[in-house]
């Protein structure tokens, strides 16, 4: 039987004095978590990070409870332990941002009250509170748009996947997606999902889609009697390997000589909107029928945060929808908000808080000075390694994100390289394929960087680099056991 | 310029640091706003809300900010004070949980170290607690499976969409979705999105599935030369309207015999699985080949908390997907665990760690515990209403669903009932119709209610009913002011 604590709630007038002895726990064993892990992440590879994972949650669900505390203590403190901690300098390897303190707290009021935005009756507040934010949003995006409107979503692929849906009822189901080949791999898993056919993947070899190119494939893309046939234009305001922005205008361009639609997927370039020494970057976005954006990339905020912003409400019509024990005829017209047609989730926790919030705290002037912060850094970065004759720079960073490797090594070398330092616990670095050979990558997201951390985390590079490969089998032995299933 | 408080950090080292005086804003504005509201939701309907957020949010991104403090405080006693809040005992529509405050609790690490679990270099102790917890929860759906595996999803709604989704890719896109009128009406919609034809709705005048009927339906889904054709069958664990369950066992003979899939959103009722004395209710689950639960609804957890079980996990095998920048097949073979597959999200909160907490602190007594007392609490208010002549009992519950009404009350009267308690601040009840007629609704997750919370609510029923009713115009006017939009 739980003692009454340790099935107390969150939520409610008592709520706040139930959650604070768990919270002090819950710091505690954060700031445990990281001294033992001394670093961006655990040591050891995959097997040593599974056997403590192993050792502390078995058996998952126990006969009887081990209570609250020491379930919050030991859990909790292993998360930390075993985390890859964007917080840390040396962890910048993703679109993986470390978020603000000032949201991960707001967030968890979304949890203790747990609004859910599929209902007014669930959401009095929330509801509102999101149309407010999303309304703001969408007036960033497309600030010369009569009707702009924005919904919230789980991130970059639901935007996206909501961006194919909208074109497949808007044009019908025959409807050609062009995209870049460097664009998100959920353009090409979107469609698919949708029973779509697939995206036509034009070449970027340069990196960023050709306008040219982009004509080219639409003029092929014919309906009855020789007239375009329906078409969506991908373009992308920030790529995943090297942070590249496609020509948005000249896109926007190619995209309405054809009459087609224009999504662009900006979760990682987007809000430079709210930068101003920065936008011009992402010029050409307000041309777009449909833009994709998360504000946990550049943005700080904790996992879900994403947008997808249309230019005309209208075009919103497909998602048209109610289910009578969550939006009744009667209920609606007495003025109960209806709020289906806003996801196609149904059950939908408030994250629209920990993003008002941060823009209320912050405003436009300290998300910019974050932007910049972040920016500076990774100018930085490339010019440490344009100095530094045992690396190769890619190239100069368009967003935040560095493409570099130590010089001459080849591919498998590079590869073999990063896993060393994860293995290691020294470093979180990506991986990109670009002009034809690997890279590492960093993606910078963490404004308080420091150039010393910079240096270091080269010197961790040309380190590892010197170091004897571990061989194929060292490897796998580093890698997940498999004993357990 | 943020003073760098504003932007400090939730993870590393300093995070704990950063993160206890927002913690104790957050504490004291969830206070304050649940003693202002003073009661299950805010008085005054939408109108009222909906002016009090906008004042407290606009502008939405100002030029400077006004502080993390003053942020933080604002808007979460905002929400709060507007929140429908299911740890009140008078807020009982939907299925719509109060949180426990030890899950909460452990949900703010989620959101302070953001692991994100689309690659093991983002989630290294996450995607192994992800997938010890997975296998747990299989484990307890299919006992006896050789293979089960489970898939952690945002709700019973993206469950629904990804079951859909294996039946569509296992036998083909022509395969008919069989579903009793009163299932989900996300399935309906899943088949929208994935591109299926709309599923055959068996109409279930007695609340749930007939076998009989689904049979007859299944009889006439024929393929090439008359064999039987591809078919899914979705059976409900508790429906949305008056938790009812189908009869599994029945259904899945049904199934078998036609060689169709079968699917049971089990979102509502499928912790019954870990409370002895309730198991027999959702006897049968073990023979789908694929179950959606939510440990948002019984489960207590803060949402999202879905899974989606799989008898077999070479089911999951139409998933299969790899990104080189986050799964590329030499880190693959060097033993880094690819995540890709394990969702149609990228980017993904460690939503498993609140629930890992919740079943290691309670265990199966202590969880089986809260089951039992928010079936005790539905079963007395279901007598409560029988004892009263001022009440009507459309049923007595299955599970923790009470429908009722008063006495000879028409369809429209309960609808503007519902709504005066909401505008009123009184109590927040869902509505259905079953059996032709309309009712009030008392969805019971709560397992903290007493016996004089139950007979409160009746009373603040029969009070409204006898006062005046408001007019149409009345209504319209509590509802949402359109000015702003």
């Amino acid at each position: 039987m739980p003692a009454a604590a340790e099935a107390a709630l969150a939520g409610g007038p008592a709520g706040p004095r139930a959650l604070r002895p768990y919270l002090d726990t819950v710091l505690a064993a954060l700031g445990d978590g990281a001294d033992r892990r001394r670093g961006p992440l655990p040591a050891g590879g995959p097997a040593a990070v599974a056997a403590r994972v192993r050792a502390a949650v078995r058996p998952v669900l126990p006969d009887t409870g081990v209570g609250a505390e020491a379930a919050l203590a030991g859990l909790v403190r292993l998360l930390a332990e075993g985390a890859a901690d964007p917080a840390d300098p040396h962890c910048a390897a993703h679109l993986h941002a470390p978020p603000l303190a000032v949201a991960a707290a707001a967030d968890l009021a979304a949890g203790a009250l747990n609004p859910s935005l599929d209902s007014w009756d669930q959401a009095p507040a929330a509801a509102e509170l999101e149309a407010e934010v999303a309304a703001a949003v969408a007036a960033e995006v497309h600030p010369g748009a009569a009707r702009p409107d924005a919904l919230v979503t789980t991130g970059g692929t639901e935007a996206n996947q909501l961006a194919l849906l909208l074109a497949r009822e808007l044009l019908g189901p025959g409807v050609q997606v062009v995209a870049g080949a460097g664009a998100h791999h959920s353009v090409r898993r979107a469609a698919w999902l949708l029973g779509m056919r697939a995206p036509h993947a034009v070449p970027t070899p340069r990196g960023v889609l050709d306008p040219a190119a982009v004509r080219d494939v639409l003029a092929e893309i014919r309906g009855p009697g020789g007239a375009p046939g329906p078409a969506l234009v991908v373009a992308t305001a920030g790529t995943t390997d090297a942070g590249a922005v496609d020509p948005l205008p000249a896109l926007a361009d190619a995209a309405a000589a054809h009459g087609a639609r224009l999504h662009v997927d900006a979760a990682y370039g987007g809000l430079l909107l709210l930068a101003p020494a920065r936008a011009h970057l992402v010029a050409g976005l307000d041309r777009a029928h449909t833009v994709a954006l998360d504000l946990h990339k550049l943005g700080w905020q904790p996992i879900a945060a994403g947008f997808l912003a249309v230019r005309d409400d209208a075009d919103l019509a497909p998602l048209a929808y109610t289910a009578d024990y969550l939006s009744a005829d009667d209920d609606t017209e007495a003025g109960l908000p209806a709020l289906l047609h806003r996801s196609l989730r149904t059950t939908r926790r408030a994250d629209v808080l920990k993003i008002a919030v941060t823009l209320r705290a912050l405003g436009r002037a300290g998300i910019a000075e974050l932007v910049e912060r972040t920016f500076t850094a990774a100018a930085h970065l490339a010019e440490l390694v344009e100095e530094d004759p045992e690396l190769e720079l890619y190239a100069p960073p368009t967003l935040t994100t560095v493409l570099f490797r130590p010089a001459g090594a080849g591919d498998a070398a590079v590869g073999a390289l990063r896993r060393r330092l994860l293995t290691d616990g020294h470093a979180v670095l990506g991986r990109a394929e670009a002009g034809g050979r690997r890279w590492l990558k960093a993606t910078l997201l963490n404004p308080h960087v420091h150039p010393g951390d910079l240096r270091n985390l080269l010197k961790l590079v040309t380190e590892a680099h010197r170091a004897p490969a571990l061989t194929p089998r060292q490897e796998r032995e580093n890698g997940a056991a498999s004993d357990a299933r």
